[in-house]
């Protein structure tokens, strides 16, 4: 049998990163190449409690279908912390003309796949800083849309660059962006940078996804506000969830967006899932409003502050000149640049035969097989001893392949 | 702000069956709409311990990230039992030139909907019967394909049909199929009938998706063979799901098709959801290794044939003459048709007022707005009290219809 497959997924072909992630189940392979949380910070014994609470008295709905849109206790916690605490979330007192609703997705990768499919048709385009998440640059592709890649700088996406490529590209309907503690590059964009990207999505007319899973890991420095806070326009999409800071396996995000853009998104997951898993839904309900979350997600941060701030002495330590590497205020990644003359394939590769598994930068380049000159690090599930063991290693990688 | 949607989700506009659904929430209201299992269906009890024991054993691994294939150990138990039990799945010891694989996805919804992406392009279309599962025709849509109907009969699909619009429709992909207590007529197509669909289907290289939610549902009659298990060419993808026989909320379906075409499958749900709820995965898979998983599933058929027997029951003594109504053998839902000069969405309107929800058969039609005399009934979460009051009613505005 000949399959005659859809197009959309063409570009979507099993790659070179998979293979390293299958490398991970080797207990004998140092983890630097994956996003997971560390496990630390699963708050097993509070979650195994209310479980048991809602088998007790809630099993029915926990068990049953819900709706798309969501538990809507859960909803209204989101909606209400996140405007307490963050100013995230305009309602119609706020006469902006617009109000903004949260719904619950099945983390928060769907909530950005959903926010492509309600606005792009094929051959539409979304603008991404470069590097960016490989995750959201393959739904994208998955939707038919065309992944457009602008420079990210210290400071946030360029926005020369990012006006200049909105003038002449007619199809941009989408700007992606992850502006805080940046997955891969664990970058924080300036506010004044965000401002200014701000006035140039509006003044073009693309809707800004604001991808936001890391906000809350932030262990030094002071916060950013985000988009969807000064989102006075109704343009942002804003996406986040609870993968980070109780629970990835779970699959629990949301995304908060004005009410008619949320409808769309609705009539979107619908024909994927459904909704997504009750039970789950009503233990972050539980969990927010009868645990101590901001407690609990105090106690993940310090966990990623001992631990970036590990890696960081070790990579200080071991690095040779000519290799730099952000130090990230938060999050679970820091990006490391090798000189160009490095080949970065062969530097992943002698790595990962010396047992350290690192995501080669080309995986997040929004133009397929563009070059990077980077890796990606995550000190989250790494030992301490395998902190200082990985960054040993790959120092010497690049002393050897600096110096052949 | 005036937004740009794209067209893909147009045809999807919330419709009067969401209306209805939302009077589900009315307790006053009598639900023949929903297509909700029946709760006392639910093993609450067994599942709370198993939940207990996987946060006892196995927390970090239920609640860290998967792989988007699903959890090794309940592929395996699937995939093992539906061969053994019911033919479906080939191996490469079956010499077939190719070999299927199981997959787990977020219900079986989001298996159709894949299957959908990995062969759709925009303006390919999916041959469906006419009536079908409103969730599967919004996911095929929702991909930009185009939905055609071929009637279904009381033995299955009409042949002739068939292969008269395959004939000229150059662009199906896909020929959907819901074989089993269909959703929303309750009718089984015979073997006779399969087997010559599978004939054509073959002959015009079209994919089969065979949906098979209700399957292990039968209180009536004998098993007939699935599709699936038939499959000597590897053109079926099937999907099915815990959500009629444990629980829906928790989202868990799943998927046998050849290796090449999961996939491809594979590929378009990583970029969704990037994997099903790991805790519930692993709770299904200890319910069906470690429980009595048969004997549940012969429980829960008890609970449906009493029900569907009782709704017969209340049809037969209350329709007037011109009202005829399907005989399911299993599954949820009885097809109920009215005479040609009853106005439907007046019936079913009239139906609500008087507190008993019935989903007008037009929602069912693979071409939107098309005509259809019929109403689709659930007796799966209504009391006993509430199918005969139910049955009353609808029978009472049926008369008055008919003699208007």
């Amino acid at each position: 049998m000949e399959y005659r497959f859809s197009d959309k997924l063409a570009a979507l072909k099993p790659s070179a990163i998979r293979e390293i992630f299958k490398s991970l189940t080797d207990p004998s392979i140092i983890a630097f190449a994956a996003g997971n949380p560390a496990a630390e910070t699963f708050p097993i014994d509070e979650m195994a409690e209310i479980s048991r609470e809602i088998y007790a008295d809630m099993a029915v709905t926990a068990l049953q279908y819900g709706t798309t849109e969501g538990y809507m206790p859960l909803r209204r916690a989101i909606a209400d912390r996140q405007r307490a605490k963050f100013g995230i979330g305009k309602t119609a007192e706020d006469g902006l003309g617009f109000a903004d609703t949260t719904v619950i997705v099945s983390g928060g990768n769907q909530g950005i796949e959903l926010a492509c499919k309600a606005f792009c048709n094929e051959g539409d385009s979304v603008v991404c800083e470069d590097p960016s998440f490989i995750g959201a640059l393959n739904s994208f592709r998955s939707n038919g849309a065309v992944t457009l890649g602008v420079p990210l700088r210290e400071d946030g996406i360029d926005t020369a660059a990012l006006e200049e490529l909105l003038k002449r590209e007619k199809r941009a309907k989408l700007l992606y962006l992850i502006p805080t503690f940046q997955n891969p590059s664990g970058i924080t964009s300036t506010l004044e940078n965000r401002k200014k990207v701000y006035e140039i999505a509006l003044r073009y007319g693309v809707m800004i996804i604001e991808d936001n899973p890391y906000g809350e890991l932030r262990f030094a420095g002071t916060d950013v506000p985000t988009y969807k806070s000064f989102d006075t326009e109704g343009i942002v999409i804003y996406c986040s969830s609870f993968s980070k800071i109780l629970s990835s396996g779970m699959r629990v995000g949301y995304l908060t967006a004005p009410e008619e853009v949320i409808q769309k998104i609705v009539v979107a997951k619908q024909v994927e899932d459904v909704h997504t898993n009750m039970f789950f839904q009503i233990l972050c309900h539980r969990y927010m409003t009868e645990r101590d979350f901001e407690g609990h997600i105090a106690d993940v941060r310090a966990v990623y502050r001992r631990k970036c701030g590990l890696m960081l002495d070790c990579l200080d330590r071991n690095m040779p000149a000519g290799v730099s590497f952000t130090r990230p205020e938060g999050g679970l990644f820091i990006w490391c640049t090798l000189p160009e003359s490095v080949d970065m394939n062969d530097y992943v590769k002698r790595c990962l035969e010396r047992k350290v598994a690192l995501v080669p930068g080309s995986a997040f380049t929004p133009v397929i097989g563009a070059p990077c000159n980077s890796v990606r690090m995550s000190y989250s599930t790494a030992t301490d001893a395998q902190i200082a063991e990985g960054c040993r290693v790959i120092g010497e990688v690049a002393r050897e392949m600096i110096g052949d």
